[in-house]
């Protein structure tokens, strides 16, 4: 293991033992803190993010990723009033969920307490980097970061600002960090550091999910591939099944909770695949249908084959398949889908219910765009991730998943017969 | 993959998407027709255990270890009673935890439903085999089972009454299994059964959970290390701390929630040394003690060293040191322990507190002893096994542990703006 994870591990691993006493009161002043030096030094983060698109210029990135990746004054003042956002959410640590009597006296409360040590590995925006260490902080836990090598100058600028305002408000130190080094082999180190991480949450395309699920020995919560599907029903509104279609389908189709297949009951075909498939057209996407819907619309489509039904395109691009009804709708999504987010458009309340019951998804939408699968959306006020898996925290995450359990039990002698 | 395991995968999957919709009286059924068929099929069970219990004999096994093999009429009854307790448990699937209205209209609800497909490796008893189907059925998840090879042909029996009961009750096909080949290789695939797997829970000694936490991409919950440790501080009565020192020690030393170290506040040792080292020889506790403990005792103890505190002991032996207070005896605990089970004896509040706030465990006691940490203590009604990591479930994981969530969306035509 390299000298820096060694060294911000422990770090890390002795401020959460001295984060866990930290109030609530020394945290929000923490968070105020490090929001007012993001503005206030934003200069010297610009000067650093200067280099990053520099050399982001100089490798060909394409224009839309060095979009991203740019901060300016405008930029950085919206990430300050993220942190401001997550300072004002009431803070979820230290909440005794329960707390009831055995009959032999004991008294037994299940207390929300910290995580412990979240390590999170992501590709993102330097936005990521605030964010990240934010709600981290909000719930009593040590971060370390470890983000793209394309941002590595502009995180490591972010974090020395948040640092130098945490610690001064009274976080103790280690509390946050970013791992310099971003070497593939550093990140597979970090993936295996049992004993200091508690936690870990890959935030990134397909293939750091696969290389964290591959490699990670620490335990997981595996973020993010959406296969998303719309159903339209035989029996529904197609007025509305167009607008959620289009909605979930072109809103912002780069993201995981954007739909990637249309599923259309045969009863609705004749009179919706015309219009849908206009309409999509109009809105520049393309459109793989099957034998079946083709025979609905007299325009150009592509082919699709079975593995479109397996892609996540995140692209101005849609799978259609008429299927017989509900029951072969649900079939298809719970073979296709990755269990992210699935709706269904009807006004029949048996299938509403069946789609409800039987679809296997983090969320499952009655009338409603996909789209929503969101911690903002939700309500939480903070999302770190969506996770795709079952265990711990399912769908959008805000400052709840970052939380662990604790017994605390009050006798008065009590022994086990 | 093995055809096995790929065979008896698919199956579970396909049962656990059938098992979301069965219902609880269904389950219920199941679960009576399973205990029935336990005591009716006794003498094919026990025949079948008579052939683990030879090849055991002739391969040498200590006779403690035959013996908890060993299966008669009683304890089948024993088991069998154990699946109608578990019959008798409220259903957690189905629930909605809270459910809420948003701004635009969407009413979202958090819905509790099965995990999916929970693998357990196992190395304990035949009982586990029918206490894993039992809980994985009462929350309508499908289990694959893989027991150890010494009980191979036990478990094969105990599963085939099994299914036959639960199958006959209307519950899918595929629903339970156990896993014939016992090879090392074979349980490391089905670690990596990423897509069928759902969580998987390693229940056994050090070298299987390792295993499991080097070598699985399913998500894991990891249980069971257990170096627990009693306080006892200077303000205490000393009455109640000897008699929770020796049953943490000595109530039943092979379990994880048995303590492994002493501490002893300075201020108590004078006193509270002499007797309870005598105390705990007279039955039979080898002692392990630290320079300073030993200046107050006359009699005989054997030299603790660092490796000591680390250990795990699970037999008649505890190590023992002297602290200068509160203080040291919480660092010293938060160093060495495996965040399991923690207890203080004191009649000081701040020290209560202090400990209570600042110990890192799954279950942190004042006042009773550490074997308390328990499913059917804590009153769950069912224990699966005791996490020691705090993703997902921590301390004792009884049905709720076996649960994962859906949101369930309800909306009138909403799109994202």
């Amino acid at each position: 293991m390299t000298d820096e994870l060694i060294q911000k591990g422990m770090l890390a691993k002795n401020a959460a033992f001295a984060l866990a006493s930290v109030t609530a009161s020394v945290k929000d002043a923490a968070l105020s803190a490090i929001a007012d030096a993001l503005e206030e030094r934003a200069e010297e983060i610009i000067a650093a993010n200067a280099a990053d698109i520099e050399a982001a210029e100089r490798n060909g990135t394409r224009k839309a990723m060095i979009d991203r990746l740019s901060l300016s004054k405008e930029r950085i003042r919206d990430i300050a009033d993220g942190v401001r956002q997550v300072r004002a959410l009431a803070d979820p640590i230290g909440a005794v969920e329960k707390m009831w009597t055995r009959p032999n006296g004991l008294l037994i409360g299940k207390k929300v307490v910290p995580m412990g040590v979240i390590a999170i590995i992501y590709e993102a925006r330097p936005n990521v980097t605030v964010d990240a260490a934010a709600l981290c902080l909000k719930t009593s836990n040590a971060c370390i970061l470890r983000g793209g090598s394309d941002a590595i100058n502009s995180n490591k600028a972010i974090m020395r600002v948040m640092q130098d305002a945490a610690y001064a408000a009274g976080i103790p130190e280690g509390a946050m960090c970013i791992i310099e080094d971003t070497s593939r082999e550093t990140s597979i180190e970090l993936m295996k550091m049992n004993g200091c991480v508690d936690m870990l949450i890959p935030r990134g395309g397909k293939g750091l999910i696969k290389s964290v699920v591959d490699n990670a020995t620490v335990p997981v919560v595996e973020t993010a591939a959406g296969n998303c599907h719309v159903y339209v029903d035989g029996e529904c509104d197609l007025d509305m099944a167009e607008k959620i279609v289009i909605n979930a389908k072109t809103q912002r189709p780069s993201v995981c909770n954007a739909a990637e297949t249309l599923l259309i009951d045969e009863a609705a075909a004749p009179e919706f695949i015309p219009r849908i498939f206009d309409a999509l057209k109009e809105r520049g996407v393309e459109i793989r249908a099957d034998d079946k819907s083709k025979k609905y619309y007299s325009g150009d489509t592509a082919d699709a084959n079975e593995e479109d039904y397996y892609t996540e395109y995140n692209d101005y691009i849609i799978a259609v398949k008429v299927v017989s009804g509900v029951d072969e709708a649900i079939a298809h999504i719970n073979k296709y889908n990755t269990k992210h987010s699935e709706a269904i458009v009807t006004t029949n309340y048996n299938k509403a219910r069946r789609f409800l019951n039987e679809v296997d998804a983090a969320a499952v939408y009655v009338n409603a765009s996909t789209r929503f699968t969101d911690g903002f959306e939700f309500g939480f006020g903070a999302e770190i991730g969506i996770s795709t898996q079952k265990m711990h925290a399912r769908g959008p995450m805000g400052l709840e998943a970052l939380t662990s359990v604790k017994y605390i039990i009050f006798g008065d002698g009590q022994i086990r017969e």
